[in-house]
């Protein structure tokens, strides 16, 4: 441009030439500027279109992610939602188990019993609508998961390490131990 | 600018400034194009972004709902979690209240139904630890949302629509009946 504008002559045609040369010139700075000041503009409100896409495809997700993640949840809170309570009833099924454990002698007694039994057997089917389920133990290799080992003993007629005897039933909610079997395993 | 152009002199200063004139005319028409398009393409971007925003800001607020439904739910969830186990319980409950009512003559028959009672105030322990409630009856007055009628009866020495008798216990888990009490009624 300063070379351009280094060219001046006097003649009047060269001189207009030059007067719309310069005006072109500060036109055509005038125009850039303009440019770029609205490509800036242009590509700023682009880039931010840009993050604020990036940040919705984000947020969506999260929010996927999370609504997964409550479905999980949900599953296993409605799978085990009894477990507090029925945990809370194992010991009234080991009193159960221990009043008909008593021998009787008298028909009154045994009257009595046979009703205390079939009362027993329908919280035994209440709770096992709900997936309370007795952990196998005699006569099933010892197992750390499902056993709790509080005695031992040597039995040659048995193999090693199989539980010989269930000292306390042992429960499990569908998958998930809710108290091991105490056991008596051969060595 | 059509007024502008019929304005021409013939001076040649004049004519200068109408070349000018002319040059920055369609300078001025050329960058309005441009412009045009430029706005155009810069409105487009502002609006995409405005519409990408707001979809931003009703996505949030969608996910915000969300998490505030699933804390609801949960809690709702987790207040009533035994109320399926326990309904399942209370013909147990039922049968034990029977298996009680008889009389027992023997000393034998009368220790297990003392063993057979301790069993039963465990179950009522641990059922009453995840909210499970009777529902009061005998002597308060009559209300639908609590009793169930199955009989009236009249009794001078009463109160009308008073509750005579209790003819089965009834339930409720916290604030939900799972069981109105069936009764008898003062007519």
């Amino acid at each position: 441009m300063t070379n351009q504008k280094e060219e001046v002559v006097e003649e009047v045609e060269e001189v207009e030439l030059e007067k719309l040369e310069e005006q072109e010139e500060t036109t055509t700075q005038e125009e850039m500027i303009e440019e770029v000041v609205e490509v800036d503009e242009l590509t700023l409100v682009q880039q931010e279109l840009e993050e604020e896409k990036n940040k919705s495809i984000r947020l969506r997700a999260d929010f996927e992610n999370y609504k997964r993640r409550v479905q999980l949840d949900k599953e296993a809170d409605y799978k085990y939602r009894a477990q507090t309570v029925l945990t809370d009833i194992l010991p009234v099924l080991d009193n159960f188990e221990r009043a008909l454990a008593i021998q009787t002698n008298s028909e009154e007694a045994a009257s009595l019993a046979k009703g205390v039994e079939m009362v027993y057997r329908s919280l035994l089917d209440a709770v096992a609508k709900e997936g309370l389920e007795t952990i196998e133990s005699e006569g099933v290799p010892f197992d750390p998961n499902f056993h709790q080992a509080v005695m031992q003993e040597k039995d040659e007629s048995k193999e090693s390490g199989i539980v010989l005897q269930e000292l306390q039933k042992g429960y499990k909610l569908k998958d998930r131990i809710l108290r091991p079997s105490m056991v008596k395993v051969n060595e």
